[in-house]
């Protein structure tokens, strides 16, 4: 059994980019995560959804592997998110957070979920990522997300957590803002000090820039000439990192997450080409195993 | 004979970085390429000096193994810069220019100098980067630099250089500003139907973006825990670039040009590591070596 457990936020989301407009369609990390990770293996998803939420969303995530037992439905409505990107689209601009029923969210696992090997907790209050992790019987591999507002509010249970998880996986903002360090090197090594044996900063379009162990893995992202929506790329990562792993059912070394890296930015590269998971939903095989292949021609350097 | 030929500013920088402060040192984009360059072949330098550039800075290049036959002095002072960087450094804040001698620049190239079959063209107004040349007698290869201020003021002086070139490099701004478009992928093939058989886009801590013929070839910088100025980064990136081709007697092709982005992204880790020249007046070539087979391990990638 190689499935993999996924806790976060499902949402949904009104976004605004150059290429044009969207209401209400599917977001939340959780559900990007699921549609990404499922393309190689059985996800269990765990989130907390409202009454307005669609039955259609429940039956797209089934029939694409994705276990839905634990989105626990309740009284209220679902977490609705506003946002809009300008120019280079790297940035997000929140124009409104309707948190709704994730405001108390107290996630329950299903006693099925609590062995599967591979977890992702995904951006959510750490003392919450702590609670998820304390339900889990001996994970193989654990990674985690954050953000901003947890960095500066829950920073001693964010660090507790880190002292508990394999891989943390963050943006290069949010690695500066927790390591207190500009330079990305010393970034990354102050942020394993913390405890994970593999970071990974996600740099957007630039890629990723990874230190596990002693050594470094840097590459870029998949170069898309179509980037129609980039919501949900680092959690879209997350599922293809998280993906390989449980495909190839892994445990933590260096090699291993390496790969997993690339599955990552394949994994975004598809997500930014269309309106939240539009593309993500329909994915199919052989258009991963042709982007591999192109990515890594691209990529190919032999000294 | 594998000389290289370079045209561009000499200057004195007064640079301001979070690491600290110099006065008055030696920059300009010909001075850091030839620095670069050097490091692989012989240099020839065309710029023009005031009476106050310093006779140990001739005496300094001269020692590195760059020609200065071609920096004609003139009554008046030398080109002065003066910047600073602030948090991640990717963009100088220009606090004064004083053209000085440069302003009337006219690029006169010594008869030995117009049978170097490698050319690299700085930052300079287009129609100077074409009066260069016209006075070579069949270069092998033909590089480019541009800026912001030429793309606005020389857009057709510039377009009629890029149907002469093989290679254009230049940063993601310039790229999205030449080509008006915002993707990079877009860009990229906008510019290359310019003219130039290959494009370099240069993108700073996050290394380079190549299309060559209808190839891709997409690397990070080297990651250096230590950036004390940028300035110049991007000018010992072409020096790298064409001291590669010069050191290895290249024609033209795709597989030439990616190797020498390789050592182009070297050449600029070096530099940043030090105000102005520092580190490249010094660099030797066993530190090259070790750094190549280390940024060699931290892109392998084997799908």
């Amino acid at each position: 059994m190689s499935e993999i457990l996924v806790v976060g936020s499902v949402a949904y989301d009104s976004i605004s980019t150059p290429s044009g407009h969207v209401d209400s369609t599917l977001g939340g990390s959780a559900n990007y995560f699921s549609l990404a990770a499922s393309m190689y293996s059985k996800v269990n998803i765990v989130g907390v959804v409202g009454e307005d939420y669609e039955n259609e969303d429940l039956e797209m995530l089934t029939s694409r592997n994705v276990d839905v037992k634990g989105l626990e439905r309740v009284p209220g409505k679902t977490f609705r998110w506003e946002g809009r990107y300008e120019g280079d689209m790297n940035d997000a601009i929140t124009l409104n957070t309707h948190l709704n029923v994730f405001q108390n969210f107290d996630p329950k696992l299903p006693e099925e979920y609590k062995g599967s090997p591979y977890v992702f907790l995904a951006n959510i209050d750490p003392v919450l990522q702590l609670k998820v992790l304390d339900q889990i019987e001996q994970p193989r591999i654990v990674g985690v997300d954050t953000m901003n507002f947890w960095i500066d509010s829950k920073s001693e249970d964010l660090k507790e957590l880190l002292k508990r998880v394999d891989v943390l996986l963050l943006n290069e903002g949010e690695a500066r803002q927790l390591s207190k360090e500009q330079n990305i090197v010393l970034a990354a090594q102050a942020l394993q000090n913390m405890g994970p044996k593999s970071v990974v900063i996600k740099r957007g379009e630039y890629g990723f820039f990874m230190l596990s162990e002693e050594k470094y893995f840097v590459l870029p992202a998949y170069p898309t000439n179509k980037v129609v929506d980039p919501t949900g790329a680092g959690d879209t990562f997350a599922g293809g990192f998280f993906g390989y792993l449980s495909k190839t059912n892994s445990v933590w070394s260096t090699a291993s997450v390496e790969q997993a890296c690339v599955h990552g930015c394949l994994m975004a590269s598809f997500s930014v080409e269309d309106f939240g998971v539009g593309q993500m939903k329909t994915l199919d095989w052989t258009k991963v195993e042709e982007r591999h292949a192109h990515y890594s021609q691209i990529v190919s350097y032999q000294k």
